[in-house]
């Protein structure tokens, strides 16, 4: 019997759809699942696709079906389990078996499987897998870490099942060992971004210009058509216009405004804060979620408190709606910007090599954050892969000064009528601080060297390093 | 002879002024130093003092000059040294005798000291201290985690070596293991809110209105008699009032604006994330600093953009500058509030029962974030101690009412300005997202419910978790 080009272990609704995915394209695969059960069920469910699968009730079946070198992907829940699973594996296995982890983990724990196996002639991909059940069927975007040699071993595989953007497959080999998780874990940072800027500004419509969900969902229709075309707009767009079944009522207006969260925003933070680069916009992102969810509390604050009132709305309603738009992009490209610094210092860190234009370019399919703007920071990055920030880029450079003066009278008139905008305003405070030669950090040298002798530089480059305090120095650390 | 009430080993500048500061305060104290001419100097440099000192060139003849149970104050550089130093000591010490790390630790590597020690009937203490090299020689402000009776055993030479505010001592225990060294690390992000604040409103008064170092000095100096009197404005003065000896200039505009950081901003930052708090105002600060050291990318990112027109300057100079001095405060609300809230859960997630009036008291005096604001905090946790923010206290609801106009129009100002003001403008957001009872992740679950089929809760409670999107529901994840 021909053997199977890859292994499949875990039959979720992720795992399932994957394994379907890769028999579609004309890939043999043999699947297992912990129950065997479900792993009959699945095989008698797959219709035409039965040809290319080979269900596989023990371990040792699964393993022996497979074409040497083995690639066997792990579609479990991440964490201890994929841990366990790897042991239990390990003892079918031969020198150059490729696991894979293609659940959403943590890339520090991608890292650590990823060094344990080094001594055992077995290799380790991390794999990022966006899009959800839908596109694990039909096409997702995949971000993979591991050996060349091992990425080489999948290419075809993967670049069969991978959504398309003109053609070119939305999957690439973006570096050793904890690369794609990392770059996966990014992508997340970024969407909570988007999502958290868009919600501002629908805030600013609805509760500043007092228009309806249907209403703003035309608004973000016609921002669809235009330089914000993504999906998260799109979606946005529809989830605006739908009605609640059970009221009548506009949907969203029936949904309780507190934000769940899984891990990957605060993950982000965190690897940011790691490598020392700035991402206020995540930051914001992630903080916006932590506060709609202490919903309790910002109910009895509104008792305290109440609202300010809303300053009068500028007279020229389209005009504003305008600079909403440029706003929102303007705000869009600060968050890039910082999620594309941190992968680039993570790169640097970890010796990855990480291609940016390549990262754009996976991401324009297959996941949540997909945009025709993706499409444009391709082709930024491809002109100059290692600018030091996307903003600088001619083409971005462009757009930030288009659209910088909008987001300021967005950012002025939220703050005087108390709407919060907590992501737009970290985007405006990012830029300004970034485009000034000369900011303040001077004052707090001065005082860091007051009060702890921490000492600094002067700007003449005399080698000098502490103020005349006289008494006052070094009196606190 | 009598033996010594504490040991401590590490005779840097901070352990040599923390020995001299017990030995003053009428403490016998045995002191020893990897190297013996280091003590040898210290104890002939020690003066009148000389009487309290016990110098030792052993390990063994230190640990024996001590009184059992042993408090022995660890005084050296963080991390590794730490662990080497506790190793070299142990085999000398007896049951129940406290090794104690008064350096700037991660509470996570104190945690795992502490746990390390559990079986072994010797116990660890993680000890917060604040106030730096003139701190240390007289009276620094001091957070101690531990056991209770390891505490009782210190508590009498703390009290007598800790800084005071109205004859009340700035020390105390806090909690358990890392419950110190916790509070110590929240305090330095507080500090870094603090800091970048004030030099956000320099800014506006520098590049905004035009002022020179000395008038902004002035400045300062007059709100340090107001409600904004703490150590950090007052030497905000002192150093904007300074010339540089060189050139004659304002010292401050000499200094190169490029802020350095060690550590602890970025660790409060990455634990307010572990522990699901938004820490807007510190995330900013770190940011700002992150900003503040890319100069190279700053002053070419100028070249590109140039600067905005600063948008003109309010007419009433003198309304402007108190609306400055309002708004600085009200940001300050902000950035304690979230440092308060980040070790209210992790006083939770930690069962270290957290007290907020006494951490705020200790804080009073000591410390780089002392200041009358603290006595004020002190006086509202002290009335409601398990308020769930400190924004909603009577007293700071008041002053957040007070100021929070203020705070909008100069976040209004800077945006239009081109003037950054990360951190005041996250300050803002978060009032104003706290305050606010129906925000708008309404929207965002209604995506994710979308793209992920992630549920949603609805305001009429009705058990129906999905909205109607057809097609489309669970499209993507």
């Amino acid at each position: 019997m021909e053997q199977a080009e890859i292994g499949l272990i875990g039959l979720g609704v992720m795992g399932s759809n994957l394994s379907l995915n890769i028999a579609e394209k004309g890939n043999k695969i043999a699947v297992f699942n912990r129950s065997p059960e479900a792993t009959r069920k699945f095989y008698a469910e797959a219709g035409e696709l039965q040809g290319q699968l080979v269900p596989c009730e023990t371990l040792e079946e699964f393993v022996a079906s497979i074409r040497p070198p083995r690639p066997i992907i792990i579609m479990i829940k991440a964490g201890d389990p994929v841990d366990q699973q790897m042991e239990l594996l390990k003892p079918y296995l031969s020198a150059g078996d490729i696991m894979i982890d293609a659940g959403n983990a943590n890339f520090r724990d991608t890292m650590r499987r990823f060094d344990n196996l080094k001594d055992s002639g077995l290799t380790f991909i991390g794999m990022g897998v966006s899009g959800g059940e839908e596109g694990a069927r039909h096409g997702p975007s995949i971000m993979v870490g591991g050996t060349e040699d091992s990425w080489k071993r999948v290419e075809k595989v993967l670049t069969s099942i991978s959504a398309k953007f003109n053609n070119e497959p939305c999957v690439a080999w973006l570096g050793e060992n904890g690369a794609g998780h990392f770059v996966k874990t990014i992508h997340n940072g970024i969407e909570y971004a988007d999502m958290q800027m868009i919600a501002e500004i629908y805030g600013i419509l609805r509760d500043g210009l007092g228009m309806s969900a249907s209403e703003i969902g035309d608004v973000f229709g016609k921002w669809n058509e235009g330089r914000l075309n993504s999906y998260l707009i799109e979606i946005s767009q529809t989830v605006l216009k739908a009605a609640d079944p059970i009221t009548g009522k506009p949907m969203v207006d029936v949904i309780v405004d507190a934000a769940g969260q899984k891990g990957t925003g605060k993950w982000s933070v965190i690897e940011a804060q790691n490598m020392g680069v700035a991402a206020t916009a995540i930051e914001a992102a992630v903080a916006g979620r932590v506060l709609s969810s202490q919903r309790t509390e910002r109910l009895a604050a509104e008792k305290i408190f109440g609202l300010p009132k809303v300053a009068e709305a500028p007279k020229d309603k389209a005009a504003f709606i305008a600079d909403l738009e440029s706003a929102l992009l303007a705000a869009k490209i600060a968050a890039y910007a910082q999620g594309f610094a941190v992968m680039s210092a993570a790169s640097a860190e970890y010796n990855w090599n990480l291609p940016m234009p390549t990262i754009a370019k996976i991401w324009r399919a297959g996941c949540i954050i997909r945009s025709a703007f993706l499409d444009e920071i391709t082709s930024a990055f491809t002109k100059d892969p290692h600018v030091p920030n996307l903003i600088v880029t001619p083409a971005f450079a462009q757009m930030v000064k288009d659209t910088d003066a909008p987001l300021r009278r967005v950012v002025s008139y939220a703050a005087l009528s108390g709407l919060p905008v907590p992501a737009l305003a970290s985007a405006l405070s990012y830029f300004d601080a970034y485009r000034r030669g000369r900011g303040t950090a001077n004052l707090i040298q001065a005082q860091r060297d007051f009060f702890g002798a921490h000492g600094f530089e002067r700007l003449d480059g005399v080698d000098k390093h502490h103020g005349p305090w006289g008494s006052g120095l070094s009196e606190f650390a």
